[in-house]
């Protein structure tokens, strides 16, 4: 993988965790139920040489739980930790934005439902601190409390510009 | 970049678009205001012929718009498009997840903020379709009108695991 990003960004800082071509479908497997490696291999068409590397990764960076099961053949499971299994928010982002703007109407290969109502669910909605929906136009980017002196100055330089 | 993801799935393909180390960071400087090439190559960092080439592919995809503004020195801006800007849903869910599970308390390098209000926004939550708070415990996913054979299979397999 590229050398891991420096910047003090959250976003930066995600992807060097899971920001390649395929840590997403791994992590997509994991919330499907998938544990062993020979599932990942098979659903997701990775290299063996691959796979092994990115759950290696994974369990590094504390998204996933690598555990001895003794079993013949498969040996480990790999289990989301709750820092992984937080990740289902960015996922279906994702799915979100993909069925909406990558497959044309009508022709969506996937439908998130509610189990008990059997609906598909809401669109992913940005909110005030009082709940009231939000455009990207309502929003501006602050310095945090953990901010050095390169954010700031960063930031700085959008808030002259918008 | 790797070889395009084939499977019918809005994540993997999703991938194929923004599924490496910088697309995101070009993206975020895009949100951020940035439209010209060697802003986006001071402010991530990128190589020059790596930058091109995402960016190439980002009007590929249709994200960006190139236009070219005649100017001596910066000839094009690159600008979001509809189907770019409505990425930001998913850039904030990985800006919410970083804050939470990559700073330590009281860290966080930036904070979202409602202009209207200087308040933080409210983290990104998954809803049923009259708006109740769900969690990812309460989904189930289900093929789409537009899933094949391959994706029904996927998806019952699991299904019978749940």
């Amino acid at each position: 993988m590229a050398k891991p990003h420096r910047q003090h960004c959250p976003v930066a800082r995600m992807l060097n965790i899971v920001g390649d071509h395929w840590t997403w479908l791994i992590v997509r497997e994991a919330f499907y139920g998938v544990s062993r490696f020979s599932e990942f291999e098979r659903n997701t068409g990775i290299a063996k040489n691959l796979l092994a590397d990115r759950l290696a990764r994974l369990v590094e960076d504390g998204i996933f739980e690598k555990r001895d099961i003794g079993e013949r053949g498969t040996r480990h499971a790999y289990r989301l930790t709750e820092k992984g299994e937080s990740l289902h928010t960015v996922l279906i982002a994702m799915v979100q934005w993909g069925n909406d703007h990558i497959y044309p109407d009508g022709k969506v290969p996937l439908t998130i439902i509610e189990r008990a109502s059997g609906k598909p669910i809401k669109r992913l909605q940005l909110t005030s601190h009082d709940g009231a929906p939000l455009s990207r136009f309502d929003l501006a980017v602050l310095p945090g409390p953990g901010a050095g002196r390169a954010v700031r100055q960063r930031l700085s330089q959008i808030s002259e510009k918008s």
